[in-house]
């Protein structure tokens, strides 16, 4: 089963509109990659920035908005691996509310890709995450 | 030409990579569309909301980040029409680092619906809007 | 013992000068504040303000942030109610960096007034959250 | 006279009770901040941060929140020194609806102190800022 954790919208998510600002949906996307480095490859991702000296910008995202989200919403969202290239990772998110679990919320993915976070050089992804995101897929196929 | 209006990198849009946090650029997205709305239809998006009842939720973007931006950079952003359907409008952005025109930075689009504001029914983009985003793209194709 | 919750600061919350953006401690507040309603009162934060009609717009703040945080540390958040007036009421929150219980990160305080979340008009504080909350001042001397 | 920008409250400024979420007004501080930097003293806040390798982490805070805001508000922010000690510097702000100016809607200040951006090490208030300052302070007594 993919990676899964729990994110409540928030006060301040909410816009003039009455729903979740849709580029929060990205940062709630950041969120849960932030707890899959946690929970699934046992380090914080400040570890990975700062003693791995690993940072992974974003060069293109997709992102589906299903169903509209309110405040109160708790949201159960899934990390999961879809492509380990060379240098780029493309990483897939899947939202569901939370008590309504037949539904998607939203749907996407985002490539990143491996640069040293001091300097910015692009480099392959280094030899400890591309093990752990395997055995990651190997367990969410 | 297309619409453009400027946006300034502020302190706070940096994450702890150093670079602008990349949900940021959606929100850049939506400042430009707020100033498209004022500048070029001649209607504030405070007004588009609650006077004439009309939202516009995201059900689709895509986005891709060419070159990072840091504090100090300001970004010329292009918003411009790319489809006009019976319920759904297409947004297009291209931005480009001021001082910098040769290249682009960020490139996305989103697909929004329009809705009633307080009861969130879809509806037919309203004439109004539709002879305002023509004639726009007529000036601009 | 006050009522506590624990916030991880998260990459987005970094500014440009790679500690924690000082607004984003009063957001730190605020979402306990939200836990503190949910956890000590029972009651959704979402439905105090759309079934009870309740909001709490902040007219006065002050705070000391004693020491800065990084990516990576983690606040517990004690929220307690310093005075309970008749339309008003201040909170008090205290952080401690998690692993660091000696020493207080930030300290501070706000006054919300009650109003109808749907006019806005001034009411006072409702007899249903005045004993939830005389209950929780007696249980946190 | 005191120095003054505009800022205009954006879409995703407004909470779920339809006002400007209370943070938000620190976050206008401090964008109209550094906009004092680039306009009063003429150096671009980035520069400071990174060529002068000065920070100004806050120390103590305070503000009252006089008016609500609502989406499609503008606000003139005024920016005033009101103390400039050795090592730090007391900001004043206030602001005004934009066609209102007869009522205050936010009034605050906050104390921060000099670092080196790089160690976070306390410095003396520079000379250059120093006369920058005095000589803005002596125009807007």
């Amino acid at each position: 089963m993919a990676f899964r954790t729990q994110i409540k919208v928030c006060f301040s998510d909410i816009d003039n509109a009455g729903i979740v600002y849709y580029p929060r949906f990205l940062h709630y996307f950041h969120l849960a990659l932030e707890e899959f480095f946690a929970t699934e490859l046992g380090i914080d991702f400040a570890d990975v920035l700062h003693t791995k000296n690993l940072a992974f910008p974003t060069v293109h995202l997709e992102c589906d908005l299903v169903r509209k989200l309110r405040y109160g919403d708790r949201i159960n969202m899934e990390v999961s691996v879809i492509h380990l290239g060379q240098t780029s990772i493309t990483w897939g998110y899947k939202g569901y509310r939370a008590g309504d679990e037949g539904g998607i919320v939203v749907e996407g993915s985002n490539v990143t890709v491996c640069v040293k976070t001091d300097t910015f050089e692009k480099i392959d992804v280094p030899e400890w995450l591309r093990q752990g995101l395997k055995t990651q897929m190997r367990a969410s196929p």
